[in-house]
C-alpha cells in the first residue's frame, strides 16, 4: 500500500500544521478563555491546560515522534533514541494534561468519566503507555532477537498508528464537547470563538492526516541500512 | 506495513461488530428515542433516522464494501462490482441520512452547519462521492490503462481508507454531540441510555478498526490473478 512518493514534503506540511494548531489552541485559551493556571479560584484556568497539553503532547510531539523515525537523515540508533524520547515526552504531557482535567472536575464538582471523550482518552493513554513500553523492550533495551524485531515491527507500526489516529479522533471529540458546553452557556454558534475552535480541530485532524501519509510514503535513503526498518 | 496474518478472521469479527452496532443503534432510537418517521409532529423522530442511516450506510455498508473487495473468494470482476454497489448504497443512505438531519433542523428551527460534526460530515460525503466516481472511472468504466490503474491503486486505497476513518471518527463525534445535548436536557450522565450510546460509539469504532486491520492483512489467494490488486 506504500505510496510511491517521497515522505519529506508531507513532513514539512505536517510541521507547519502542527505549529498552526499550537498557535490556534494558545489563542483560544489565552484570548477567549482567560489563560492557564495550576492553582486558581477560577477553576476554568486549570481546565485550559488540558487541551494545550494534550495537543502539544499526544498529538504534536507524538506526531513528530512518528515522523522523526521515518524521515530524519540520521543513523538508525539516533533516530530510535529521538523517536522514544519524543514519545516519552508526549506521554508525560498527556498524563499531566489528563490530570489537569480531573483536577478541574474535582475542584469544580463536575462528574468524571461519563463521556465518550473521557472513556476513549483513558483507553488511548493506557494503550500509548503499553505501546511505548513494548517498543522500548523489543527495539531498544534489552532488545529482541533480529527475528523477533522483524516479526514485531509491522505490529508496532500498525498498533502505533491505530493509537495515534484514536488520539487525533479523541482530540476532535474533546474540541466538540468543550465547544458544545460553551455554546449551551451562551457562546455564539457562529461567533469567532466557535469558528476558532472548529478550525483548530480541523487543523489538528489535517496534521494527523499528514503524519499518517508521511508514514505510508517513501523514506529517504537510510544512513545505516543494516536491519533498517525505516521503509515500511 | 502489511501484517503477515490472514485477513479472514478479522473480517468475521468486523461482521459481528457491525451487526452489534446496528442492533445497538436500533435499540437506542426505538426504545429510548421513540422510533422513526419521515413526516411527524414530533420532529425528533425525523432526526432519529440520521444516526441509523449514517451508521447503516457510510459505516457498515461502507466497511463491508471495503472488506468485500479484499476478502471475498470470488473473481476480481465480481468483487469489483460488489465493492462499487455496496459503496453506492452506502453513499445513497449517507445522503438520505444527512438530508434527515437537515429536515429535522429546518422543521424544528435549529441552526444548520455550525458544529464540527456537521462540517466534517459534509466533507466526508463530498470526498466519499469523489472517491466513488474516481474509482468507477479508473477501475470499472471506461477504465484506465493497466499502468494508470497500477499507479492509481495505492492512492485509491489510502484515500478510501482516509475517508472511511474520517467517517468513523465523525460518527463518534455525532454520538457524543447528540448525547451531550440529551444530557443537558436531563438524560442521566451515568444512566442506561448514556451507557448504551457510548457503547454503540465504541462498537462502531471497533468495527472500523477491524475493517482497517483486515485491509492491512493478507488477502486469500485470488481466484483470477491477472492484474490482481487484491493483495496490497
Amino acid at each position: 500500500m506504500a505510496l510511491r512518493v517521497p515522505a519529506i514534503p508531507f513532513t514539512f506540511v505536517a510541521h507547519t500544521l502542527g505549529i498552526a494548531a499550537l498557535v490556534l489552541v494558545l489563542v483560544w485559551n489565552i484570548h477567549f478563555r482567560g489563560g492557564f493556571a495550576w492553582e486558581a479560584t477560577n477553576k476554568n484556568l486549570i481546565f485550559n491546560l488540558h487541551p494545550l497539553l494534550m495537543l502539544l503532547g499526544l498529538i504534536i510531539l507524538g506526531g513528530e515522534a512518528i515522523i522523526s523515525y521515518k524521515s530524519l537523515p540520521l543513523k538508525k540508533q539516533v533516530k530510535k533514541l529521538i523517536h522514544l524520547v519524543l514519545h516519552a515526552l508526549a506521554l508525560a504531557l498527556g498524563i499531566i494534561g489528563i490530570y489537569a482535567a480531573f483536577k478541574n472536575h474535582n475542584e469544580s464538582g463536575i462528574a468524571n468519566l461519563y463521556s465518550l471523550h473521557s472513556w476513549i482518552g483513558i483507553g488511548v493513554i493506557v494503550l500509548y503507555g503499553i505501546q511505548w513500553i513494548y517498543g522500548f523492550l523489543i527495539f531498544f533495551y534489552p532488545g529482541g532477537s533480529p527475528t523477533l524485531r522483524s516479526e514485531c515491527m509491522p505490529w508496532h507500526v500498525v498498533f502505533g498508528l491505530l493509537v495515534y489516529v484514536l488520539a487525533v479522533a479523541n482530540a476532535s471529540l474533546g474540541f466538540l464537547e468543550k465547544l458544545t458546553f460553551l455554546e449551551s452557556s451562551g457562546v455564539a454558534k457562529f461567533g469567532s470563538e466557535a469558528f476558532l475552535v472548529n478550525f483548530t480541530a480541523l487543523v489538528t485532524i489535517l496534521f494527523g492526516v499528514f503524519v499518517v501519509i508521511s508514514v505510508l510514503s517513501e523514506a529517504p535513503a537510510p544512513i545505516e541500512d543494516d536491519h533498517s526498518y525505516s521503509s515500511i
